[in-house]
């Protein structure tokens, strides 16, 4: 299959190539980059110098168009709808990876992110957690990956928001993250010196894009509304994203029936790994790779469920998570091109 | 006064004599370490070459106890009891950073730490945070400087538990610790290529050893039982502790009141900082002080309160502590040799 | 084919591993690990679980002969030769990648490491450098992959020493390691509040055990004795390997023919990658391959020629390296399982 | 004394900063940062709050002058020189720590800077290396605090010169400096993402701007034209820049003489500190303060010298150095606010 990669610079779409590159399904046709336009991949990137002939075009969906089957959408947010409106339009399948079209509610979007550039498609789009969504997934034309914290978020806790096991709100979410989930941006904060041995929370109170997202899939799993307290912080590595849940349980609950609530919803799923008793998830083991390291355990001194996850924010909270819908859209076997192992060390 | 460093080889020993000296009132006498006993400490650690004139000896009581007023013991738990011990009875006033003297039921200190090492002893030393023990410091001879995790939970929680402001159980603990706060040892989970872009919970569930202490002065503050569901996690961070620490409010509480609840309660303190509204506590802003930044806020959508803090480790959580008592129980200037500003960048 | 991994958890070890799961001719059927012999791969190593079904064995190479026709061996020098012998002389095709038959000079060997386990093998083996010795490598049963520095040193290094552009003493190589480079052994130096905002030469004045690897190769290819004065350092990153040759040209020399010297060396090696003018090597850009990254010119001020390198210690510099023998002894392409981008960001 | 710091938000500024708040005989009057030119110091920068209760200002120099007796100016080069001009003009003492005043050759200055902003001024400032031009800085009103590498460079390499021992061409320098010596510039090369666990040169082949200042101090202390070639790297840390030097000895040295030639040249050097045989120089034994580490070796096979040396770049590489320039010029013991522990860890 033909496909291209729209807004390939960033490190979302540097990440799509890596995995697409050994994928044996796809023929990479076109990569654009506004920024770098005209220029070679391996002169733009050297690192993948070698490895795929391509020259960087600009984000041109109707250049585009005629030439890939499929595109992924790598743009920031408010930039993506249009470009994404025009390929769909014009018979392309597109996986985005922005956060235009994951939200059902206009208005909530409008309040997070501002007017929306596509609004006749806003809704359209299939929410692309596999877990949650994969039959939807299988006959969708357009796509909406999810964001990487709600990733983090919703996989260890569905399961018992489905059960209806814990109370709905409040649901503490303690979340923290590489600084590659912000993008390549030119911030003070950004900066080598700022973010190196240091660590904060920021987006406090409800303030995160991510937020209603994350109500929207867990309130729709619950079957009633859910509200989270969600703090997310700027950890001091490049890659990776570990999520803490607290939750008052539904009734009695010990950690041995925790661990089988969550084994036993995703004992089918090939991305999703539930530790052995006593081990926590670590950015370590999941680096690089497509896999979701969950434990849960209920603390004996308060009652409290904790949720513990572990991604590659880049991985299953975006690339890894788009080429996995791609696959099952395609109805490949989920896993091709991304069963491989984590970079240890 | 002439003062020894009991232990000065790990990493709270060798930030001990990094504040003292540059403290106008203090001679350091004797610096110990079973170690590197015999060599010059400017032979075992470079970096403190001509600065300080002095042997490490082995840690032995009996022979410092002549020559020092004052002596601060930072030798593992169980290790430091006897010591301590000995040192007291000899008539020298001890700050004691080990685990061995903080908590007052030997119960629970025999079900966390094994059994004590100076049982007559155990339950006469002052917890040392002076901001809620202040007048007992100024008197003791024997203190005990409080763990890490206790001082970055207890500033942004007691005030509130004081006031009866929220709601004792249960109040989630999520906190963050550089990698210093496990010491020098030699595990093969502290090696670098471990802990690099790595991140993971450990000790969950309230297996770890400040769970104990934090309940025991949470629970003195507030009058009541208070109970925590606390999860410490490792930080790709050499020093730095970061806290987060989530509770359901008694009654209706705003930001607005819950800031003036905690800048109210430490207005007076000059190692308490309440961060501007907006601002969240970083790593970076306390590193090599003895500063603790706090915030406090009210997560509309929850209702749920939401405090944040961040200490060095080393400083406020382990020796810019102690030194901080050593002024207090002089009766000093509580911040001499303390106010420093951080590293930056 | 069925391969085996003796020491399969070190860090080169893993590395193995996680390149021959993608390897399309090979079946794992055997890994071995003395510390954690008894449990299944994904238990001792969660970021494996799910991947590959085996448990770890002890370090037994009569258990092992029988079951594969091909193992790494990835044990420490003195340990790997007898483990080398009986799995060679049970007709297994074995590619060491310890020190233990990198050298042909016994009495340098003992020198440098000790007395040698296996010196009836000492000498039998090749040099695992495909890009110098592949016609050899393609016959061979025993290969000894080369060390990470000799690598980065080498490949930039020999076409000049091949063309006699360059005097062959002094060469000064400044080279600068990740830590995994040391292995995952218990030493205090290797902690990370030890390694981390640290950086500090080691091993200086020719004590380092590549320096008697880089004359025999640097000297066989120029065909004179070549010295260098060997100066490694330690860098606080987990992988990498960067290394800076300081040369005398002999004649004239300018950047221009620098460059075509190098390129038309390897213009058609797959893995040596000549950068354009202007661009330096740097270890994100073959981060997790089997790349090396070179860049060569002649700096004006002085007329000495630079010549820069960067591998990943553990691709090029160990594993990578390795299975490139691998695919060269069974005649497959060289390039198989070993094209990846690397992990940018 | 009352002192201004003209660049107080940059990183050298800040860490003037943290390093006069200890000056018992300064008074610091003005902070300016156009940026952030109305703030509180303390909202500007957290972590200075409850430090210093002053305001940022404009960089006006007109407005500072008459309230201050010494300025620190900490701009970029060229935005310096005329602020240096306008501040020296109206009698005030000026310690400048751009490159606008350092170098005496005003073609070289624009060949590697361009134009000059005051060239009346061009010239007339004293070279601020304490250890070479002592008794010139004493009696100077306007000083330039020398560049991060020309510090590293010179302090080891000035004696071997100055005693004729060394070939004074070509001499290779391989430098590596923490990502705060490029100041908190907005650029994507910058970005965490990009230099966490990664490692380059950079401004290779005689490009960088320090090297007409190597050459210019090197020169003047050999007596005959020096000339480097010069390899600057950037290191995956914030703080610190290692330089190792690689010379041809003239005649016979051995290893003991060589450091016999350092010890005796420093031995009354407060700040410069020669390590025992064997050890070598690293970036955490000169962590936040103003030592600069030596050690010197010759390597048995090549004959080459071997010179290492670590500095904080914003300690004796910048802020420290202007510092001890001033305690000289005013006559103060050199060490004031300067005789500092490391941060260990």
């Amino acid at each position: 299959m033909r496909v291209a990669v729209v807004g390939a610079s960033g490190y979302v779409g540097l990440e799509l190539l890596r995995i697409l590159l050994r994928h044996p399904e796809v023929e990479l046709v076109a990569v654009t980059s506004e920024q770098r336009a005209g220029e070679p991949l391996g002169v733009a990137f050297p690192g993948l110098a070698g490895l795929l002939d391509l020259e960087l075009e600009p984000n041109d969906p109707k250049a585009i168009a005629g030439r890939c089957e499929l595109a992924f959408t790598a743009l920031p947010h408010a930039v993506s709808a249009p470009t994404v409106a025009s390929l769909h339009g014009a018979g392309v399948a597109v996986i985005d990876v922005s956060g235009d079209f994951r939200l059902h509610d206009l208005a909530l979007y409008e309040r997070y992110y501002g007017a929306h550039g596509a609004r006749d498609l806003f809704g359209k789009a299939v929410y692309g957690l596999p877990e949650l969504h994969r039959e939807a997934i299988a006959g969708a034309s357009l796509v909406a990956a999810p964001g990487c914290y709600p990733t983090g978020t919703l996989l260890p806790l569905v399961p018992f928001l489905r059960a209806g096991r814990i109370e709905p709100a409040p649901v503490h979410v303690d979340a923290k993250s590489g600084v590659s989930g912000a993008g390549r941006k030119l911030e003070g904060g950004l900066l080598f010196a700022e973010v190196d041995a240091s660590f904060r929370a920021y987006g406090v109170g409800g303030a995160h894009r991510h937020v209603p997202e994350i109500e929207q899939e867990a309130s729709r799993a619950a079957g009633e509304e859910v509200r989270v307290a969600f703090t997310p912080h700027l950890l001091p590595t490049t890659r990776g994203l570990a999520t803490s849940v607290y939750a008052r349980p539904r009734g009695a609950l010990r950690s041995a029936e925790a661990r089988a609530i969550l084994g036993e919803a995703w004992q089918a799923e090939p991305f999703v790994r539930l530790l052995p008793e006593g081990e926590t998830p670590s950015l370590a083991a999941v680096r690089g790779t497509n896999f979701c390291d969950v434990q849960a355990l209920v603390d004996e001194r308060t009652g409290s469920l904790l949720l513990l996850s572990a991604i590659d924010n880049l991985g299953k909270g975006a690339s890894g998570q788009a080429v996995q819908c791609m696959n099952r859209m395609r109805g490949w076997p989920e896993t091709t091109a991304l069963l491989e192992a984590p970079l240890l060390p």
